[in-house]
């Protein structure tokens, strides 16, 4: 919807989508010509180079425009949903002095694949024109001897702010903070704060607050914009600002707990200060923002055994590269549960049954122990849970497990008993359901507490260990008990 | 870390989770004593009730002052990290008027349980100090009487709005967004809308742009603050705000797009307006941050088969019925795959090491179709693949496929003939591998793209699917082929 259809650069949610169709239409027709005029010289007819490459070069020049017009995040979207050789190609067509803006907005994997195919002269020029938090961000992807020329080529007091920022650990919030700010006394009025800002050709990003230090630096306050405009310009800052109460983060800080704060006190920025509370940079929702984002992804990632985020029209070996990690664990705790299998073949080629019913137990089980696992890793993550709270978590999990056992393990035997005719295999369904539930249940709050404790992420792999534990539990279990009470 | 420990109220990250331990210590003593004073009445000695209950007074006097000092935020991350009991025993302590603030910022499970054990006037009492969008959150969880009466009690304009917001569908931009917010006329200088702003005492929370409107309330143009403070005040606001390229919202659109929208264009607040262009309300980072938040989590809750988040101290009882319907649908998943299984019981008796080799073909299929899975829902949710990708799709995940069947399924077709001595067991091993892994492939493009097609959710329920369809297909691909040339 348009408010002002004299405008020609409305921005709505739906136009990204709509700017995306256009730049495929385009490709396409772009390539049809391509294709025809191969078409005609392959069958020996003439090549009507002119005439074609005219077309093309308008569909190339409407490209051009089209790009140029667009938001460098809407760029960085249709480069995602683009197939490399035409995603390259749109690529060639935004102007040098863009790049660095765009490369910032993609997701690494697509971010990968277009510095793969730029010269050393091109990258370089793009670390030259970014920020210093910036090209922080950019640092893993961009070759060594670019970041350094990058660096030397600035000022002093910015080189000092980048080898800041290449220092801290990614999951820091030095990792996350710019340093872009406006500082101000405290012993001056708002009207003298307000002249101040009228000096500047813009503000930095998402200021919604002033940082009041003092001749050292020190933070002593913060004035929000809303207090520096609704109060009297003849107040005191002192007497305006807010000097207590004040959140704010220091570089070594986890990137996830400053989220977290971020999210509970509904912040825009916050100051990050030194040991000596100096202010040093600040976080901004927007880098937060990406940070959940990103965080919240890598969780779906590792749940699913994937390594990392991978671009969706990736070459067939970067996915393998991707899968195989995780395929490999799987493979092995497969075989493991196979071999669990294997010690009781006797009992099997005696009751063939027992190889029709196993899979339901060790599957149920896996489910199971899975929902545990995530509900225990979400309160972890969010700091909800104490280790103290271990056994009161552990006995509410094994009831679940130990009701749910009785009542679909008992459905489940009721059902063996029918097919087989064989009430003690409808028995030994039921224990054994029980059983590998209560495994289930005591493996998926026992295993994330006892990562979290040594240190780990709670998250990474559980689901893979879990899924081991209760395969192999599973399969042992229902197959020991058939083997001592009905063979 | 503290800039100035002699204020009181100096926050930091790790600030909360301090509090958490304090109230859990005087909580604690405060049932220690309680403990003692009852063993002394069991064992017959004079209850000395005077005494301990004064000790019990003071521990409840300071864990009322330690709640009055806290951020409702705060109290909320406490109330959820404590089991009923004592997270009931603190809410009482919470001051009424501060009790809506709290319930706001509470998770929906946790909320639940606080609310089932208010009274009628106390509920009556948080809903009349909501405001409009407030109330409309809380909506679900309150009685309808409750907020019938609250609608009621309201002023003509705020009835209208408050209808409106509870009328908007959970996932829609209306359900986000409120009605506080700042407009004014384009053909005033800024110094008038400076003083205008003057005339508040708090602007509306993340306010970072004013609304330019005519007399109809139709959007003009956006007054960023930043603009207002760096310019001349003598400056026209028509002179000064963007008319073009606003980023503006219907209270209709899809949630997650403009979630979307917020995370592309790094946004604070935007514009909703109306069909006639009206400004309606608007959506800010705060709403726009809380709902990635839990859609991220509802997809980490639905691939692990939960139902809704679960309060971590939820009763039993809770819990069964969170994880009862997909435990359920696994169940019926299962018994299929199970009955595949026993479609071959005869070939297994013949040759039981099929038993043993089975569920590896299964297991990998499973995780390698979730992989798969994962990856395709993730490019959907962020509208980066077209329909029309779906044959590039499926061609590049079936190359991964055959790749990794060849790969790892020879491994394991070498481990089972070494393990049984029979070569040709070991080719039908790795031919199932191969197949299955094709199957997974297919089934882990196509589901999802499919549900999207048909405007479900494609994360809803696909992982169950397709570990069903890996189980019963891995089990009749590998069973059926051994059967037809092994035996």
């Amino acid at each position: 919807m348009q408010t002002e259809p004299q405008q020609a650069l409305m921005t709505d949610p739906d136009d990204v989508q709509q700017h995306l169709h256009d730049v495929q239409a385009l490709l396409e027709r772009h390539q049809l010509v391509e294709h025809l005029a191969r078409g005609q010289q392959d069958e020996g007819q003439p090549a009507q180079a002119p005439q074609t490459s005219l077309a093309q070069r308008e569909h190339l020049a409407e490209l051009h425009q089209l790009v140029a017009r667009l938001h460098p995040a809407d760029i960085a979207y249709i480069l995602e949903a683009l197939p490399l050789d035409d995603r390259l190609r749109i690529w060639d067509l935004v102007a040098p002095e863009r790049d660095g803006d765009i490369l910032l907005e993609l997701s690494d994997a697509v971010r990968e694949s277009l510095i793969e195919h730029m010269e050393h002269h091109e990258l370089a020029a793009v670390a030259q024109n970014l920020e210093a938090d910036e090209l922080a961000d950019l640092a893993d992807d961009l070759p060594p001897e670019v970041i350094e020329s990058a660096i030397a080529s600035r000022e002093e007091e910015e080189q000092q702010q980048l080898r800041a920022a290449l220092s801290y650990p990614e999951g820091t919030v030095g990792a996350l903070m710019d340093f872009d700010m406006v500082c101000v006394r405290e012993d001056v009025t708002l009207e003298v704060v307000l002249r101040y800002l009228r000096r500047f050709d813009e503000l930095p990003s998402h200021t919604d607050k002033i940082f009041v230090v003092d001749r050292e630096d020190q933070l002593k306050g913060i004035l929000s914009l809303e207090v520096l405009l609704i109060n009297d310009p003849e107040m005191e800052v002192s007497e305006a600002m807010r000097s207590g109460n004040i959140i704010h983060f220091s570089p070594e800080d986890d990137a996830d707990e400053a989220a977290q704060s971020f999210e509970r006190y509904d912040l825009v920025s916050a100051p990050v200060i030194n040991e000596r509370a100096q202010v040093i940079g600040r976080l901004t929702i927007d880098s937060v923002v990406d940070h959940i984002r990103e965080g919240s992804e890598q969780d779906l990632l590792n749940q699913a055994g994937l390594r990392e985020e991978e671009d969706i029209f990736a070459s067939v070996w970067d996915s393998l590269r991707n899968r195989w990690a995780w395929l490999a664990v799987n493979m092995i705790t497969a075989v493991v549960a196979s071999r669990v299998i294997g010690v009781f073949e006797d009992s099997i080629a005696r009751l063939v049954a027992l190889a029709t019913l196993m899979p339901i137990v060790a599957g149920i089980g896996g489910n199971s122990g899975n929902q545990t696992t995530t509900l225990i890793v979400r309160a972890l993550a969010v700091g909800q849970i104490e280790h103290s709270a271990y056994l009161r978590l552990l006995r509410k999990e094994v009831s679940v497990a130990l009701i749910n056992g009785l009542l679909w393990g008992g459905f489940l035997g009721v059902l063996a008993w029918l097919l087989y005719g064989n009430p003690a295999l409808g028995v030994v369904m039921t224990v054994a359901m029980t059983l590998n539930l209560i495994l289930a249940a005591s493996a998926g709050v026992t295993i994330p507490m006892v990562l979290s404790k040594l240190g780990l992420d709670p998250a990474l792999g559980s689901s893979v260990l879990i899924t081991a534990i209760t395969d192999s539990g599973g399969f042992f279990i229902f197959l020991g008990l058939a083997t001592v009470f009905l063979l």
